[in-house]
């Protein structure tokens, strides 16, 4: 089994297995290339083009795993949600009633996204490392569908969970459906691991969580335990949320650089940890690269840890800083020291 | 002494007293006619207007506190830095150098704002409740000066405080200069309590805060000490820095709303906790306004507490709720239960 599975299994590996948040993107050359010429649906929608993204950081860094390149927004227009990305998403018509809930329709595994399951074949029939794929979290996606796009405060939303919790209910209801077969269908498909994207939880305390995330997140995972792959959660802004997290049948939780590994080890008993390093480390000079990576991987001891950077990397990044950075974590011996 | 004063010096009082972050501001028609006649620098810099807008909140809802009507941004174009509201701030030059940094200069204290301490004069001859002065701490307001103005990831600051941390700490030098003689100017000039706004310090962990944000706090802090006045602290998402922030010589900490007070209260001994009721939580009904503000009371027994939301009132709130929120928080007795 490779590294980055056993590590996602719980096993306390030699070394930490590295993939990045968002690997496959602007910061590559190669992919602005591609980007010039596709719109970004295109590239998403086009089974080889996704596979091609997916593979880029594998072949220039030597990642210890791969993540499908798509949106979380890719299994939503058939539901009957029209999206552009400008380039952030920007929902045709926000969704704020219980006619408009209800006129969503769930659509089956196979249709919500076909060319995702090609793209999933032409990635493992190359890839050298496990392949994850991933989907947003329903109060993630819900945060979205009813705000409308990206916001500072998300207001709308917010609003519309303490005006209207029964047609929220109603909403997550079906993205936790359409999530477990879009995500059945990676799964059966050939992804080897799956990552639940909850980018917006931690705007909310935990009472909201408890209403709003958990049970959601708990169903799709206890879904998808019968293909015994690793389970991942992201939250990002999330301390005072790992009360409740820790709970998630989860064997994965990703934490964000706020607070150290070595902290958080003890509010997530027995997940393997994935993080923390600051995106903006990145950015940094190599001295500091090294002397951050190096103090995260410490942190990190202690049980099992997949090294990642606490959020998605910055797009001004030099990818000789990402080189740097997959050079001092696989050098980095936990043998000795764990 | 009133209310405000006695709770915010660490006493239990019997009630909770209450004053809302951007109490006075664009959710208030008072203040959108005068906005709509002045730019928002005239509004700052007319003695006569800040002291109106001011006081526009302390009439119409008899809040226990005022605050400055201010921004932040008040006391840097002294210094040599140009600013306009689009309606965020906007630098028309970015600090990014030393050369940069060397070039601005720390104003006397009698320079920086004289019409602040004008419209203190004229607030405190006509408001019934204690007058909060205000200013930023000065890593917000290094994020701000450094990135140019504000920015989803803060990226340009964040690799700015790894690439050049000596220029970084030269910036904060002046700007603890320069906000320990600005907030000594408002004490002096009849400014009953002082805040200090974080607002970004929450971006950074808790090593950064150390490096980058305690000392300056605790030197503003401790500067101000002679006055007797409380000095109030906040930053938004930090219960990963409340480890640092105990330390700050300061009698009162806010709190946003991600964490019930009755978990941070152990986290900050000492201090007289300011805080937490979600913003998004004045968009609710008026069922959910007094469920959840009673929660926010109930959790802050044990300790003083003020009341206040975790973060600015949001601009399309309805003032009908700001009033329903204060005869809740104003009807519940904390003596029964304390």
């Amino acid at each position: 089994m490779s590294l980055f599975l056993r590590a996602a299994h719980g096993h306390n590996t030699p070394r930490a297995p590295i993939w990045i948040m968002r690997q496959a993107g602007r910061y590559l050359s190669e992919y602005r290339a591609l980007k010039e010429k596709y719109t970004f649906w295109e590239l998403c929608r086009t089974p080889e083009l996704a596979a091609e993204i997916t593979l880029q950081p594998v072949r220039r860094f030597g990642v210890d795993a791969a993540i499908l390149f798509q949106d979380i927004m890719t299994p939503l227009p058939p539901m009957g949600l029209e999206i552009d990305f400008a380039p952030g998403p920007v929902f045709k018509a926000p969704v704020r009633s219980a006619e408009a809930v209800a006129d969503l329709r769930v659509p089956e595994q196979d249709e919500i996204a076909p060319f995702v399951a090609e793209a999933i074949r032409l990635i493992r029939a190359e890839s050298p490392v496990p392949l994850i794929g991933f989907g947003g979290a329903p109060l993630t996606l819900a945060t979205y569908i009813v705000q409308g796009g990206g916001s500072k405060d998300y207001d709308e939303f917010r609003q519309f969970l303490r005006y209207a919790p029964g047609t929220a209910h109603a909403l997550l209801e079906k993205l936790t459906e359409l999530s477990i077969r879009y995500l059945k269908m990676q799964l059966g498909a050939g992804a080897q691991a799956v990552q639940v994207f909850d980018s917006w939880a931690g705007l909310h305390d935990a009472r909201l969580y408890r209403e709003f995330a958990k049970p959601y997140n708990t169903r799709i995972f206890e879904a998808l335990a019968e293909f015994g792959a690793p389970r991942m959660y992201i939250a990002v802004e999330a301390l005072h949320l790992y009360g409740e997290i820790k709970d998630l049948p989860c064997e994965v939780v990703s934490v964000d650089w706020r607070a150290p590994l070595s902290q958080v080890r003890p509010l997530l008993p027995g997940k393997t940890l994935q993080g923390n390093l600051d995106p903006a480390v990145l950015l940094a000079p190599e001295a500091v690269v090294r002397a951050e990576a190096e103090r995260v991987l410490r942190e990190g001891l202690g049980g099992p840890h997949i090294f990642n950077l606490g959020h998605g990397i910055m797009r001004q990044t030099d990818p000789g800083r990402v080189a740097q950075l997959i050079s001092v974590v696989q050098a980095f011996d936990r043998t000795g020291v764990a």
